[in-house]
């Protein structure tokens, strides 16, 4: 069984509030389709989910009662893109599914605590394709948080023995610096020791990596216990087909090693 | 906490597929956000999950792979529906999230057997307002069913203490006959005799009270355990409120009663 995570940059258009990318998500599906193996399909939130929670300070947990709405909203915002890879799946004839992270998932201070499993494995079982994707969760601390699909594509992999975890975002890999603004060089190989060199590099909140370490911290915890972790560009054609197939891709390793 | 289920003939016109009422949506969301009162509400398919259902046969179980493809279908389409419901709630200030059944129950035979509370009990407490609906849900034994709406509503009205049940159709309550088609009385009180009497009165397939006896079956349950119930009108405005603020209203009281 193999998890893939799609980035809310690769399937909407991120500065643009509620506008996914159709002709990417077809594609998206197609490739899918045509690797026909055991799924589960995590997505980010992009221009969907993220203005909206951070209209309300989801993330921050609960802090006043009108945020129950900007819940509400942050959800169904989530749901009108989720509907949209589904129904993509459909058509390309994967009997894909749903599956919102709040109905299954409580996290506490922003860490999954509690997952229910039951469905999902039945629904792998029988052959059908869950879809996932970050979500507004409760949080026994918080009241409520923001999931990230990050977290939740490396649990599911390690929860569900997934052999391999993919995540499919807009640039190559992992670099040594952010490669939309940056020359970089692209590093095929993520251990543990790079995270720390990265952090190194940039000790405070900013990320020079484009955002990248907290990815690399989800994809570590899923190597760590013996899933294989790819970062690659799923904006490049036929590239999830590939890896979904086990075929050799341009792309970031993640590896936990011992020599490390 | 009061369980309302609303029925698919209510919601969309039933003989026309995937056609919603918005008007009444509209004004039951209006109904629901100013009793304020805490609520789980429960849809029906109506002509959104019910034509596609059948047509792949997804309440009979597994029988051929290519269900597969309708029951996604079939999920998908109660997510439409869905979304609707749960857009109107929040339109009107209601802070509601979709929760579906597909992914916390499972059925045996077509009962719920596992039943994943934990989300649920957590958006209640918080004060978000959980819409579930009928669902193609996983069945230990059949592979896959249909979980209606009415079984869901009683359960969940058990599980979670509910202090009232109001199942919202599109005629008064319980009638001795069909009231669409023949002269026929009203039924203030429903008892377990009853259920026996219309059973003696339609011992086939064939429900003389217009598909009703299945929804007082589920109602006894309920009310056995304590839990109060009624079937009434919600095409008529204003009765929905006045039964989620417990005001006395035209209806069909469902009782377990011990001198029966």
């Amino acid at each position: 069984m193999i998890v893939l995570k799609l980035g809310g940059s690769v399937i909407t258009v991120k500065d643009k509030p509620m506008t996914p990318r159709p002709e990417t998500i077809r594609r998206l599906a197609g490739e899918i389709a045509e690797a026909d193996v055991k799924l589960i399909l995590i997505h980010g939130g992009g221009s969907y989910g993220h203005p909206v929670a951070s209209r309300y300070g989801i993330k921050g947990g609960y802090s006043s009662e009108n945020q129950l709405q900007g819940l509400a909203e942050t959800h169904q915002a989530m749901v009108k893109l989720n509907t949209l890879i589904v129904e993509a799946l459909i058509k390309a004839g994967v009997p894909a599914i749903g599956v919102p992270p709040s109905s299954l998932i409580i996290t506490t201070d922003g860490r999954i605590t509690e997952l229910e499993l039951q469905a999902l494995r039945g629904m792998l079982k029988i052959g059908l394709t869950p879809v996932l994707y970050g979500d507004a969760v409760l949080d026994t601390m918080l009241g409520f948080t923001i999931l990230s699909g990050d977290q939740l594509a490396s649990r599911l992999a390690v929860e569900l023995g997934a052999e391999r975890l993919i995540y499919g975002v807009d640039v190559d890999g992992v670099y040594t610096k952010d490669p939309k603004r940056d020359e970089a060089e692209l590093l095929e190989r993520v251990t543990p020791k790079t995270l720390r060199e990265l952090e190194a590099a940039s000790p405070t909140a900013v990320d020079v990596t484009g955002g990248m370490r907290a990815k690399i911290e989800e994809a570590l915890r899923a190597a760590e216990r013996g899933v294989e972790v790819v970062i690659l560009n799923a904006m490049r054609e036929g590239i999830i087909l590939k890896a979904l197939r086990g075929e050799s891709v341009r792309g970031s390793w993640v590896v936990a090693d011992a020599d490390d």
